[in-house]
């Protein structure tokens, strides 16, 4: 090989480093779920920078129980690479996490006669979508503010049971409230992803 | 200059590059105000994958008026780089751009006793920080959803001064209802930034 040869390889190389690396870095997100003894979930602390999804006041899983009082917001959230996914498909792609973060709600009457505004954390919970699980879902919870766990071990068979039915009878994709997730809902009525009845 | 020499600086030209790009991809999000004529703001159209910081349902500007019903929610979302700037130093950097978007509340009760959850949008609202502006805040309304505006002109001299009015005497910081956007308040009283009273 010449000297102008070996010059020209170097130089694409470089060159092509440079592409590479700037493609990867936005690709990249590096998002997904991060786990220590195999399936329990490291608490994402930077889930307050993912994609907000939807989120309700009051809401709870008790279709007979007594309303909150006073109610609590509840704020989705699910890790980016998995949301661009889910606009462009109407599924979750394997590493979905979905953070439900629960909020105290307050008012302030000098501002906005009636109305409630989101105040101090309550409590986290997350879903992750883990093609290794027998049922391809699985399901967390962190604990209340004042004791904040910093993993999480899936929530075992027996108890879980409640969750997957819950999360299959009355979710319109998936195991997931897709229909309290305005933007999501439309993606997935174009992609023909939505069970019927929803 | 020897082949060899001139071989060494192109290659560490075409590595710089590569450095160079890929941090490049990382601080630079190009996510601040888009303007047309100076000072009409291009409705950002990304703003869903912004960072969420607060919300309310019912709230609303006046404070003798009455309630909403049925309630509305407003989600406010602000660019990412503004977000990080804020978390770290307590105020808002130039460029910053908050978009207020309201949304129709909707319930059902198959799924839980009371609370409302987020559907349809109903209308886009933003604020933006712009040193060249007199008051270095300008206030936009994008309208409703069934005719949303792609640009808007800063809301005239005459009608701002209320927002002005509103955004000076009851918020948190600057003119911002930190005090809404809970983690966005414990960062500014961390930096000492909150105003008196709050």
């Amino acid at each position: 090989m010449t000297a102008k040869r070996k010059m020209a390889v170097i130089v694409g190389l470089a060159f092509g480093t440079a592409f590479f690396l700037t493609v990867w870095a936005q690709i990249t997100p590096g998002d997904g779920p991060r786990y220590v003894n195999g399936t329990d979930l490291v608490r994402p602390t930077d889930y307050r920078e993912w994609v907000f999804v939807g989120g309700g006041l009051g809401m709870t899983y008790d279709a007979e129980g007594n309303p909150q009082s006073p109610p609590r917001f509840g704020n989705v959230f699910v890790n980016p690479s998995a949301y661009r996914s889910f606009m462009q498909t109407g599924v979750w792609p394997d590493g979905t996490v979905l953070v439900l973060e629960s909020r105290f709600s307050e008012s302030d009457t000098r501002v906005s006669q009636g109305g409630r505004y989101q105040a101090g954390l309550r409590r986290i919970e997350a879903e992750v979508k883990d093609s290794r699980l027998p049922d391809g879902w699985a399901f967390y919870d962190f604990g209340s503010v004042d004791a904040l766990r910093e993993t999480a071990a899936p929530i075992p068979a027996g108890a879980v049971a409640r969750c997957v039915e819950c999360h299959t009878e009355h979710t319109a994709v998936e195991r997931t409230f897709v229909q309290f997730y305005p933007e999501l809902l439309e993606a997935a009525r174009e992609k023909g992803t939505v069970k019927e009845g929803f």
